[in-house]
């Protein structure tokens, strides 16, 4: 607790629910005393562009600055640069606005600068003027691969399964395609990024996100080190579930739970997290499966998860701190 | 000649002034007889990006996309992603547009996926629906490098010469300061790119584009083996003079001509291109210097050498192809 009695919180963090959260907890306790530990698993090089999605999401959404219909890039968006890049027969699967862009260009000249993706981030998110402290979980690459159920339908015949990039599962293919494993390259030698375990161990509250557990909150634990901190302060880890009456409220998490082998539930999110975490905040919609995530060996919170609005996530923020 | 009698040109090409004369000559005789081989002296790596501003100039202004205004980029562009920059305090003296900027993700793309320049130079003209070839004189990084004289008012006394990139020379310091050495770094290792020579070797008439001969025309003739090829080619070139009456008609060669040492004027450039071509075409400002140019060993022809327009251009173009 700094001296006014607020805790200090690390939010280990994916892309929109994650960012959604953040936006309560600053809220909900001075910006300042808060860390986001981002996931990088989702990043890619493109047009030799450095494109980090989690981390645009989040600090976009904190600056009040993200586009709200679609839940990712800058409001206010142009398309000039792709609707030309579809001249060339470019890739334009990724969807990457004009405003956007800059901060792809800018972080990618001063990565060629020899500036760590922390340092890089720090500096994105002082030109929003951030309060609060957004760090990549490591500097260093770490990718998620997915091994996807081959398409008896594809062209060619498919035979074998097949490893893909997280965006091209997630946007490209549009997360339609059965997963059959989920792995992290280059998890083995990452290092966490400065300041990461730090935030955690000294945090008065660790938060895990509502995001996807296997792909967002995944790759975070993966970095070596970070699983074990988040470990040994587990009395003072809360989760909030990404599921809600059994669907994931954005993206294929439920789908990915099921077909990884776990509960698509509360209960299955429980399972996941007990190693790590001695709370988990449920949805009121889920109130009835309270006992089974007890008895799954964590303790239940349950209250209004679905964050409609910035004060519904200050709210959900207050009841996250104040468990 | 072709079969129709119509002469197959090669064109050595720096940016806005052979831009133009190429706009005339693929009115002169059918597009698909002329080679451009470009100047790649100034292009750049920024944000990660693969920028050929020469070539760039060439394929808009043959696709008759350029913007007239301005001289270099695209018409009816917009500044988004640029604005966009300066609020992280990126790199933005080097001005690219939104649509600009799908060229050189795609650029990026293709070279990162290991294409060569000229492959992907090609699939960008025709892209844009171009019926002449433009080709970089080379495939490998060559690298415009001058030497400029100590500005004594700089801040921090900077007390010798400095050696600059020819975009912060000519965009970032608005080529104003006076230039002691031009070289061309990586030229000892460059190979011509495919068909250069070819194209130089088998011309029916071989044009030195009215560009910059120090800074534009220099580092084409600076690829191994395109000098020799030129003046192997002597009686069949034709160079147009970038300078009329004693003045660069954009640019700075005819401060840079002075500056390293040579005479800015229509005889000046006749004197460095005396070894290489044949011919030089000057304007109707400078016909009182004809006996001049002659007497540095080259037949002199006099005629309007502004091209206002495309018709002028392909006037122009017409008597360059039948001096």
């Amino acid at each position: 607790m700094n001296p006014d009695g607020q805790p200090h919180v690390a939010v280990l963090a994916g892309g929109v629910g994650a960012a959604r959260l953040l936006a309560g907890m600053v809220q909900a306790v001075p910006p300042g005393l808060v860390t986001a530990v981002v996931n990088v698993g989702d990043d890619l090089e493109l047009h030799g562009l450095r494109i980090s999605p989690d981390i645009d999401t989040v600090v976009y959404t904190l600056a009040d600055a993200i586009d709200p219909e679609r839940g990712w890039g800058l409001r206010d968006e142009t398309w000039r640069t792709m609707e030309n890049l579809d001249r060339y027969g470019g890739t334009t699967w990724f969807r990457l606005g004009d405003r956007d862009l800059a901060t792809h260009l800018f972080r990618t000249q001063r990565m060629s600068e020899g500036a760590p993706l922390s340092t890089v981030t720090a500096e994105i998110a002082a030109a929003w003027e951030l309060g609060l402290r957004v760090v990549p979980v490591t500097d260093d690459p770490v990718g998620t691969r997915l091994t996807l159920l081959p398409d008896p339908a594809a062209a060619g015949g498919q035979v074998g399964p097949e490893e893909v990039s997280f965006q091209e599962y997630f946007v490209h293919r549009q997360h339609g395609v059965p997963v059959l494993a989920v792995r992290f390259e280059g998890d083995v030698a990452a290092r966490p990024a400065p300041g990461v375990l730090e935030a955690i161990m000294t945090a008065d509250v660790v938060v895990i996100a509502p995001s996807n557990p296997i792909v967002s909150i995944g790759p975070v634990l993966a970095v070596p080190g970070v699983r074990n901190a988040v470990r040994q302060r587990r009395e003072s880890v809360v989760a909030v579930s990404p599921i809600v009456g059994g669907k994931a409220l954005k993206g294929p998490a439920d789908r990915m739970l099921r077909e990884l082998g776990h509960d698509p539930s509360v209960v299955g999110v429980a399972r996941l997290y007990a190693p790590l975490a001695g709370t988990l905040v449920i949805d009121e919609a889920d109130r009835a499966l309270a006992d089974d995530v007890e008895a799954a060996g964590l303790r239940c919170v349950v209250t209004d998860t679905i964050m409609r609005d910035r004060a519904a996530a200050a709210a959900l923020s207050t009841i996250v701190l104040h468990t």
